[in-house]
């Protein structure tokens, strides 16, 4: 491709809407445009790279019998209202004004809809069907360029079995064809176990690469390979200490302490004997939480240990609840139910509030002075403490969602009514699986861990090319017919080349722009090299140049090429 | 891919809801299924021949140097109000109930607003932007299948040019390359000069195949490739007579005579002798229209004549401006504009009416009696009529616009405020080009064309596989192994084979499913012909038999692959 007649607008500035890298680089490369909020046009590089990506995953999902299917976008309502869907996506769903159509966010029940009937009996099982197609979100809050957007490409597969272990199978496929996709893409990733939140079903897992793009906060333990959102992440922590002598309940006056902190100071003792109270409101009756020192409640373990969602309670709750403000709230006397953090279940000497202002109560033991306590893990773990396995230290960062695979279960198919007779002849269910993998995402994420200051930096199976060539001052004769000649002879053996033919461009502008574009390997040719024979090759990932003889440029980019994949 | 194992949902019967060929067998075939009126499913099957299509659009459009972009369908509305196509659209653009957004059904918009400010000088142009993407267009009532459905697969390209030379060129690349396209598809096209409509532009023409599904009609002479819309098209035929003697004009009395044919046959005279009157109404005034005998007027030729719309006048109207009823009407008197065929120029003893019930007048000499006649041709042409370039006969048929390719000028451009400086520094709106390709439209034309009563017969390029391996009774032993084998050796030699693998399926019900889904070349395994190592191969389209020793069945399948491309 040739760059004098080819439309790849780079910008020299960092647009003004972007943050993230991935974002920053698509951007001043030339890969896409906003057309508006959340909304994205690719332009010929990118799309090159969108197709590579595509490609992959195409390849894997065949080589797991998974059958490719194009499903409309345009799905009648109706359709959605079986499952109840319709509600469950509210406004994050869009819907056509002038047709009773919502156009979808996903395909479960377009497949459901096209199984019923056709997958009629277990031998007609198991099936895998998936598209790579164009997807609708009405995100509230559209980010990080293509990551969070509101029109994406997806490529999104669904597993029709008869039983459990059929679906087993399905799931580990797409697990395995998850895992040779990401591999090929030269992603670095990590695979969490997940609630499934909205989908529904038994079992899940989200493929993940750290960035701070992400929308997930996750723990990551290398040695492991442990990995959890944050939400359900365990680790090994000590617990509170506990004191050979129980001391004695006692009141003690703490004038305007209203923070653990303030708390530990006042009284110069540590964090570890103190409780931190927090109230909040379940079915709509108090429950008080107890945490060791400092640390915050993780609200989606306290909500999966109730089984149900919880809101802080409000100041004039709190008074009325225990007759103080929150800095002086505590457990004795508290007439509500009481939950712990793990680690206060044997503590005893400590310090919380006296449920009255301005003071405290010392010399709490838990076993002796708050026996009602319930006990669970509510923690929210932190960077460096030991991994629940014990296997090694854990990571918190932030996160991207590459892909999910899910145990769907008969959810869809009891909502559209997609049954199949089993062996004895009888009517059950189809046992489904969804997988869906972000297209776009992919990209992002590649470009966050492959970049540096001066722009992107492609590996070969995702490349948009193989060589930037670059004729330096292509005005001279002697250099147009070099590069022209290398163009032709590194096409002819099938070597992809972006050509900066362009003669009216300045050599540090296009040496920029080369960085800033990022093809794994450059090919320079300049009036004085060519003068004795030589061109030079430029390594994007590591800088590194060579002087190579025209007659050796083939072998040599053939060298590096595979060296390099 | 094996039968056994996919999803291609054959129907036997016709589906109630398909009228026309392609659509029936596209359903009886397992390629769509219906999803909502206007919106199908590509089952695997189908999206394997959709994608096989794509490819070969893809290449030629990249041979003329196209660049592929991907443009969202997803577009702000404020961006399709500055070109006034929200309102030119209407009703047929989807709107997004809950964003204020539409659904693309073309890109124009888009494209020019990506040019703005990035094509800026005469040196970026030209350029010529391509993609291959989903479009929604509401139609009101979608019939014939994916012929005309709700969201559909289309080739839309754009060409930006500085010079209306530079935009001849691009235009004739993107004719050159529509050429390419069908004829490697196999697609029997002729290509018409059309109006261009609600796209405004200067020159366009239409691709188009004959076919009984299709929403336009045309006039074609194959001897001379003559073709163009019955709007507009012309032929050659006899003038009305001019006899020697201009006989006097006469009332005549015509009790109840109310159309031509009652004349014809009241008075004992020929067609020709006849002359039938039309009143319409043009910017508020009547304008009398005759034709010669009982030929019908062709509205489009007579608004293109007058430069704008007309409509035919009401009765009450017709009483007031001729005193007289429909069948009664006639120039001799007629105070306002008149308009009348060419044929009708030289005419005399001509009998028309006389403005009053009843009666007719005779003898009418245009040049001496209706010498404010103005003269233009207002004719439908028919089938068997002399092409206007006297180079054959005329066929009128219905026919389905495959492509389209248009001179846009600078419509979008002005709009969207897209502008370059020329070679003097002054500003000018870019001229562009668009050019589209329904790619469901070659598929089920390519059917249209090439199907017979027992299904599909597919050709090399586009056929989703070369073979249709058929083992007869899969349950032996040897019949097995050798499909097996056969399955993996032409596989291995790059051959596309479906296989027919399922063990419960009779003989019978095979053989009429291959004949159904239609591959070029069915590869018969049964046991008899085994024991003599005798395999049988059946050409699809002929219905040729031969048998084949099993050493010989790749070198055979080589050679028919061969001689039928």
């Amino acid at each position: 491709m040739k760059l004098s007649s080819s439309f790849v607008p780079t910008l020299k500035e960092v647009p003004n809407e972007a943050v993230v890298s991935s974002h920053i680089l698509m951007l001043r490369a030339g890969l896409i445009r906003q057309l508006s909020a959340g909304i994205y046009s690719f332009l010929p590089l990118g799309y090159r790279i969108l197709q590579k990506i595509t490609n992959i995953v195409r390849e894997e999902m065949n080589a797991i019998g998974a059958q490719e299917f194009h499903l409309p976008a345009l799905n009648p309502r109706e359709l959605w209202e079986s499952t109840g869907r319709v509600e469950a996506f509210g406004d994050i769903m869009f819907h056509v004004k002038n047709r009773d159509y919502i156009l979808a966010p996903t395909h479960e029940e377009v497949v459901a809809y096209h199984a019923k009937g056709v997958l009629k009996s277990y031998k007609d099982l198991p099936q895998t069907w998936y598209q790579i197609q164009t997807k609708f979100r009405n995100e509230a809050r559209p980010r990080s360029g293509v990551i969070r957007s509101r029109q994406f490409l997806m490529k999104d597969a669904y597993s029709f079995d008869s039983t459990e272990e059929g679906l087993d199978k399905s799931y580990l496929a797409q697990d395995g064809a998850y895992r040779a996709i990401f591999d090929r893409c030269n992603i670095k990733y990590f695979v969490v176990g997940a609630a499934s939140g909205a989908m529904g079903g038994s079992k899940s897992e989200e493929f993940m690469v750290e960035s701070e793009a992400g929308e997930d906060t996750v723990a990551y333990c290398e040695e492991s390979g442990y990995a959890a959102n944050i939400e359900v992440a365990q680790s090994i922590v000590d617990s509170a200490p506990r004191f050979e002598n129980s001391e004695e309940l006692k009141e003690i006056s703490t004038p305007n302490v209203k923070s653990i902190d303030e708390l530990c100071e006042f009284l110069a003792i540590d964090e570890s004997q103190t409780a931190k109270s927090r109230v909040y409101i379940f079915e709509e009756e108090p429950v008080l939480i107890l945490m060791l020192g400092n640390e915050e409640v993780n609200e989606s373990k306290l909500e999966g240990f109730l089984g149900g969602t919880v809101r802080p309670a409000h100041p004039e709750e709190l008074q009325k609840i225990t007759g103080a403000e929150a800095g002086s709230i505590g457990p004795i006397g508290f007439k509500h139910r009481i939950i712990a953090d793990l680690r206060l279940k044997d503590a005893n000497n400590l310090i919380s509030g006296a449920n009255k202002n301005d003071f405290h109560i010392g010399g709490i033991d838990f076993k002796r002075d708050v026996p009602q306590a319930e006990f669970t893990d509510l923690r929210i773990v932190q960077s460096g403490e030991k991994s629940i396995d014990g296997k090694g230290e854990l990571k918190v960062f932030k996160a991207i969602e590459l892909g999910h695979i899910f145990k769907l279960g008969t959810k869809y198919s009891v909502g559209i009514g997609a049954n199949f007779l089993d062996e004895n002849g009888k009517e059950n269910p189809i046992i489904m699986g969804s997988y869906g993998i972000g297209i776009e995402r992919i990209l992002a994420c590649f470009i966050e861990q492959n970049h540096d200051e001066n722009g992107l930096i492609w590996k070969k199976p995702i490349a948009p090319f193989d060589v930037h060539l670059l004729g330096l001052n292509m005005k001279k004769e002697i250099v147009a017919e070099t590069c022209e000649s290398l163009y032709n002879q590194l096409n002819e053996a099938g070597i992809e080349v972006l050509y900066d033919d362009r003669k009216d461009v300045q050599a540090g502008f296009k040496f920029n722009e080369a960085d800033l574009l990022g093809m794994p390997i450059q090919l320079i040719v300049g009036e004085k090299s060519l003068k004795e024979n030589i061109v030079e090759v430029k390594v994007r990932a590591t800088g590194e140049r060579l002087k190579v003889n025209l007659d050796e440029v083939l072998l040599e980019i053939h060298r590096l090429i595979k060296h390099q994949v």
